[in-house]
């Protein structure tokens, strides 16, 4: 069913309320369904008489409603809510605007689509952003996110503000959402691709239904971790889909391709779990059929940190991340910050191929003590599973020691070192304090700045890092 | 408009001049143009009482009219030109059968789309594949060359030969066409698109339309060589798109790239007279931005020959061609053969990495005296031109002495080796005979063995090759 993606605006009365009652009757109207929601950010009035600021957020649905019928039953919901007619630009109780309808392109006096003042109003352009990153305006050829980031100084300056802490009803209609999703979810087990062939005839058809693809490679044994990448990637996009294949080309000959852990039918029902369409598992035959010979390869990025320890491992990343592109087309493909510097080189090679893929970091997830989420966790000992919490307390330290106004790199590092040093199994490959574009070491840390680090505790290599002043 | 394909067969009568004759009718309906012809091929009759062979072809036409009404036309055009409705596997004077009509699946007893007997007919497959090679089957969803590759091997076994001579009828019908093309191309000067974002703007306005993209990499300075790539595109795909863009990535150091000839609007004027849409010239700032970090690379097929003696030229030019794939992703894209390795490199690349999109070689075109043409025989003064005639000669002397036997490829290198070096100003880089797929030396020469040599002549370095059995 197409996406619509509709407008709220409130000042008068309770705001959020109104805004989360309309929502709820929208996603009642007939073969309509909310699939996300915005956050609720403030703006002050535009024009008008002095009034309260307005609490306005974005709702994308799917709806068989024909965009005419549709503005129709807004205009309904408004009157419904209590919404009377009167100055232009006076306070209303409840707005409710039909910014997009798929790709129709209207113009007709009743009807406008794209709603004409999107690009220039920044508490519309953030909250679209937000929900629909991905899509593409039918007019500016761009995608929603590109129109948030390339809007106008004025707009851009234009004062915003996230409602915090989310209204109780708001967050509510937040969680039906997710629920339905993951009850949906549960009903409709992800679909497994094994060929290429395959794949491309499953994307084909959401192509031709105008859904937009999310892409989150993996090499299982899933965690939350990739987990929250699905569910985000679920929230922008309208199709999600998962590579499991545990690639060959990026383990060096002494590492531990052969005994990584492999559990397809367990990670299919996380993914199905996380809202997951489908799912591409190759064979290595499939993906380097005998005479294979190309790979795609990168200067400066790849020299520094796991780098230097992992000689080819970044090259075998960037080829199959590449192929992966070639082989699925995604909108945005779903990245871990945990990877902190694979998620740098594959934006940058994207950037640097001209991949028309929206590459996304997402956060590190951790344990509830610290311990950031790895599938190669599963190789601790209980003992050593205690001793990895070295790594997270070490950059805790640092973000402790910056924010107290160290800036001197040599000594977070020193500190870091000094908590890992501690631990009498671990063994450190690197601890490094770097600048997020060039993964260079620097001598004055700033809160851009990342605090990286490798450490060898029993079998596993484990990474982790933080942005210092996050 | 959308794009028809046509079968036309014929054996009774002058079987080639019925089919040209309905071609002809054809072109003249309402809203339609003739765009392509197959050649004519010959098969063996199916079923029915003893009778000729058929000629068959297929057309490739443009037209307005929908299905239903363009087969009644066709039904038509068969009584017009003499077919009384008889036995159903009898001899008949003309056939014109709708074989596809854009994207369209109809099946409805009068109308069947695609045609349902397609795949089991080499008669058709191979004059399908001929006209409209990247034309998607919307039943099958491949397209119309993996759709003939991919048949049976009883169909592939079917006997059909090529007419030869070409009937005088249905050599005027090509000429008319082409004739017809180039009109329209001095009418309509292709499009010169300076930045990317024109670039995917251009090209996805022309998939909304439904139309097919043949791409034509070069650097300029074009010549009749690079002409009869886009003549093959413009052939087999609805729009093509010319790059012109000397990439400074594939030069070494000690190079050409400063002086490499460069011509935009004579190039641009070249372009339009063979038809093409778009040119795509992009700056070196566009293609490479400041802090650009990226490389394609292959092992193996880029190591002998020209990878000898121009390190990292390779390297630059699968980087470029990765690049502009991704900004085109055309389905087809078409190369010289007289860039041999160049050629053989590129297609294990989009195997490799999965683009999809066709690679296609195409013949070297030669001067009337056997030179082939390059844009760095600008260089040479009239007597270097006179001496660069070596090369060919070698390679013809090498084809002569393989006609006659001989098998050794150390005696086919010295006789080459003999001719070029009776040149005074010729400098070897290299005389290979090797095997076309693996590019390494061959003992035994066979017919499918290629030679390749490059020469130093003046201030140009020419490089040349032939199949030896072609």
């Amino acid at each position: 069913m197409p996406t619509a993606l509709i407008g709220l605006g409130s000042n008068l009365g309770a705001r959020a309320a109104a805004c989360a009652r309309a929502a709820s009757l929208i996603d009642r109207l007939p073969q309509t369904r909310l699939v996300a929601l915005s956050r609720l950010v403030e703006s002050a009035p535009i024009g008008g008489p002095p009034q309260r600021p307005f609490v306005n957020a974005v709702l994308r649905v799917e709806t068989g409603i024909r965009p005419g019928p549709l503005l129709r039953k807004l205009k309904r919901i408004e009157r419904d809510l209590g919404r009377v007619p009167g100055l232009r630009w006076g306070p209303r109780r409840i707005d409710a605007d039909l910014l997009y309808w798929g790709e129709a392109v209207v113009r007709n006096g009743s009807l406008d689509l794209p709603h004409p003042r999107i690009a220039e109003r920044r508490f519309v352009l953030d909250p679209l952003a937000e929900v629909a990153a991905s899509f593409r305006d039918p007019v500016r050829g761009c995608t929603l996110e590109a129109l948030r980031d390339r809007a106008a100084p004025e707009v851009r300056g234009q004062e915003v503000s996230v409602m915090k802490p989310v209204p109780r009803t708001w967050k509510f209609l937040g969680e039906r959402i997710a629920r339905r999703q993951s009850d949906g979810a549960r009903r409709a087990p992800a679909r497994i691709l094994r060929t290429v062939a395959a794949l491309r005839r499953y994307v084909a058809a959401a192509r031709r239904a105008g859904r937009s693809i999310g892409f989150v490679p993996t090499m299982g044994a899933l965690h939350e971790g990739h987990l929250s990448l699905m569910r985000r990637a679920k929230r922008e996009c309208d199709v999600v889909l998962v590579s499991i294949f545990v690639n060959p080309m990026q383990f060096g000959p002494r590492e531990d391709f052969s005994k990584y852990p492999r559990d397809l039918a367990g990670d299919a029902r996380l993914c199905s779990s996380a809202g997951v369409d489908a799912i591409f598992a190759p064979s290595v035959e499939a993906m380097y059929p005998p005479g294979f010979k190309t790979c795609v390869d990168m200067r400066d990025l790849t020299e520094p940190l796991c780098g230097r320890f992992r000689p080819g491992h970044f090259r075998g990343v960037m080829t199959v991340v590449a192929k992966l592109f070639l082989q699925v087309q995604p909108d945005a493909a779903f990245f871990g910050q945990k990877d902190f510097q694979q998620a740098a080189i594959l934006k940058q090679m994207a950037r640097d191929l001209d991949f028309p893929i929206r590459i996304v970091r997402c956060p590190i997830v951790r344990e509830p003590d610290g311990l950031a989420m790895s599938s190669r966790n599963a190789y601790l000992s209980p003992e050593e599973r205690s001793q990895a919490l070295c790594l997270s307390q070490a950059l805790t330290e640092a973000r402790r020691l910056l924010r107290g106004g160290e800036r001197r790199a040599g000594r977070l590092r020193r500190a870091m070192k000094r908590i890992v040093r501690a631990v009498s199994g671990a063994r450190i490959d690197y601890i490094s304090i770097v600048d997020p574009e060039t993964l260079r070491d620097v001598e004055q840390a700033t809160p851009s700045s990342v605090a990286l680090l490798a450490v060898r505790i029993g079998p596993a290599r484990l990474i982790d890092n933080a942005i210092l002043g996050e």
